[in-house]
């Protein structure tokens, strides 16, 4: 099995100022095509310290990924680095990764100044995959076996997350030119509403039946809810298929009460794909998630054809006079209860004309509590042809974990009520 | 100056199912008390890895803080690996955190399962700190100098964020009474639209004057805008502060029109501190953000004090219905249009009777355009007491990375509505 390490590169991310995104989806990447990924390290914009760093995971990697530090700016070094490590002579200027650096920048209407120009010069020992989304072109510098012991390549790639998974693609189909590849299954399933522990027992004579090479791996998520995933390494990827498929019968004899999906899917999309099986709409009326339900909808790609819109009533008047809450509720019971949250749903299906609504109002926190109506609780109310109903949640995270709580238990009671209303 | 390492154990990291955002709290909260962050690395649950990874860290490091691969399940192998790392003799259960076990699970009224209580069971040559908000406890070793050239503790905590850094405190407390630290100072701006060479190019003359001590970085985001980073390291904290406003005063004068923020802040708080000091309201009308930029709004803390609500109006029905739009506009010039926008500013406006409202259309791809209207074309529309106005954009990102950049923009145009108003 050919081994990856995946290397970060700018003191922004070891101090903490950006969360480092593209690592997993490089080795998501390198996965498909049968590659590990053993390591992931981030270092700082220090020339020794990109030096040894890179040298130390090409002794142990066949495949280095190194993203980062290679901006326009001063404090980005990775280049000279690369030059050094790499043993190069002198350093030329790549004409495909200029022309584009005139071309990005004339398309904004910005001017080419030097610092731009010197984006498209690079070491002698490097070929380029020109950057088709940004001014930094992707290095690739093979090394012979006698350096490293092994065979090994390392890419150099621009950190800006859109530009290396937009020329992740690029990489992968080298990786693919050059070494010959194993194969590894994976296969995801998602759960809600189980801890990671009752699941465990819940299915644990499926998991101590499972074959030697089949591994599992709990992945919990207290958003998401707990995904499992079973992973095979080397064999034959069409028999390899077919025996996870026959694993997968007996867990969902376990556990089909909480598995939502058998691809690596969100509660979102899987909302979207019944609707759009169904033909019918929703909308959402929300309060504490503040707008999150429409917007994870939103994100789905094609999600007009069925999501008609949602109102974010945060405050009580908005309840009142765009959902037609009736302000005799608010007075007595308050805007956190069952009778708000039904009203809501049925208040903004009636606005949008939707054959589904949900609704939630809640106390996120950290302020708003009250002895009997804490931190974390969140009343939903589902409302369908069928009928309006509502459910009461308590949660015990900060107030954006419970935001995000708050809106996937939602997707998930509606997921229900589209279930039910549509296939039992 | 004490240099930490943040190792993160978990095949679901290196296999790209999660994202590491642990690793960037642990390391803000460490430069905090002036440790410094030389490497962050993710391995998988395989024991020798584990053993042999965390000696060549404590190796490199005084500090090392792990996380993960604590779980109740099978396979989460971290705890054996540590104590033969720490060449503990047994293991001992902790009463305290035993006594937490049961706590947490009966709280959500669970059983407390064998698997559950083993979580209380550690290695001899360990200290507890009893996880509160979970039950995998923090595992202290600390090493004598004799073992790595100089005296060492790890950290192991679990990987769950909301126990991770619910917990963190307590690491950094016991690390505050472990060892003598000196001092970082950081201080960050916010910019908006303006690119990273072009902002380089701007201030250039200035950065070129710094005091060899002082540190600038630039940190684009695509999203936020590029940051801006002066560290100072060592030194007297009081004087490096002052030595620092002095700078960020020759800065301003060069870069103002973009600053928006002169600590590490978002757009959306930015927003809502201005609309808290002048005591004003706002609302939005959101198609192509869906939610997102209420979203961001309500994620801060206390803004129901001046954010009053939204309407996502997905479909045109409720562009027409809800907020107003006369349907004309639809038909003659479409949703993505200067005139669609500005109606549904001044419909929510008059809808929730706030001050401010801000709106969006657009194409945030892949479907959706024509050939005069573009994925990534957004427009957006800003109404106040002193009138209505909108603005025309176009990004060239994927959908996700669009909505989060009509929805920033859309805040920095509001910004500049309540400056302009309330400011000039």
């Amino acid at each position: 099995m050919i081994n990856a390490s995946i290397c970060t590169i700018g003191d922004e991310i070891l101090i903490g100022q950006i969360v480092d995104t593209n690592s997993s989806e490089i080795s998501k990447a390198l996965g498909a095509i049968g590659v590990r990924t053993t390591r992931m390290l981030s270092i700082g914009d220090d020339h020794q310290t990109i030096i040894d760093s890179l040298a130390g995971e090409l002794s142990r990697n066949e495949i280095v990924v190194a993203t980062g530090g290679l901006g326009p700016t001063k404090d980005d070094i990775t280049k000279q680095a690369l030059a050094e490590l790499s043993c190069s002579k002198g350093w030329y200027e790549h004409p495909g990764q200029l022309a584009k650096v005139h071309e990005i920048l004339s398309s904004r209407g910005l001017e080419v100044l030097e610092n731009n120009k010197a984006q498209a010069l690079v070491p002698d020992k490097c070929e380029v995959i020109v950057n088709q989304r940004g001014t930094a072109p992707i290095m690739v510098f093979r090394f012979p076996e006698e350096r490293f012991g092994h065979k090994a390549v390392l890419y150099s790639m621009p950190g800006v997350p859109y530009e290396t998974i937009g020329m992740l693609p690029e990489v992968i189909k080298d990786i693919k030119n050059n070494f010959t590849l194993d194969n590894i299954n994976h296969r995801t399933l998602m759960t809600y509403g189980i801890a990671e522990s009752a699941l465990a027992k819940l299915i644990e004579p499926w998991e101590d039946a499972l074959p030697e090479d089949m591994h599992l791996a709990y992945l919990p998520n207290t958003v998401t809810g707990v995904r499992l995933r079973l992973s095979v390494y080397g064999g034959d990827p069409a028999q390899n298929e077919k025996r996870i498929d026959e694993q997968i019968i007996g867990l969902k004899k376990l556990a089909s009460d909480y598995i939502y999906s058998d691809k690596d899917d969100s509660l979102q999309n899987t909302v979207g794909e019944l609707l759009r099986k169904h033909g019918k709409t929703m909308s959402c009326a929300e309060s504490c998630t503040g707008g999150l339900i429409s917007e994870l909808i939103v994100s789905i790609p094609g999600s007009s054809d069925y999501h008609l819109g949602s109102v974010t009533s945060y405050a009580n008047s908005v309840k009142i006079n765009v959902l037609g809450v009736p302000s005799e509720i608010i007075d007595s019971v308050g805007a956190v209860s069952a009778e708000c949250v039904e009203k809501m749903a049925e208040g903004v299906r009636k606005l949008t004309g939707s054959d589904y609504s949900v609704a939630t109002s809640g106390i996120a926190g950290p302020g708003g509590a009250t002895p009997d109506k804490p931190c974390g609780l969140v009343w939903i109310g589902v409302s369908s042809a069928r009928g309006t109903h509502s459910h009461k949640f308590i949660y015990k995270n900060d107030r954006k974990r419970n935001m995000e709580r708050f809106a996937a238990t939602a997707l998930n009671l509606l997921r229900l009520e589209i279930l039910e209303s549509e296939e039992k």
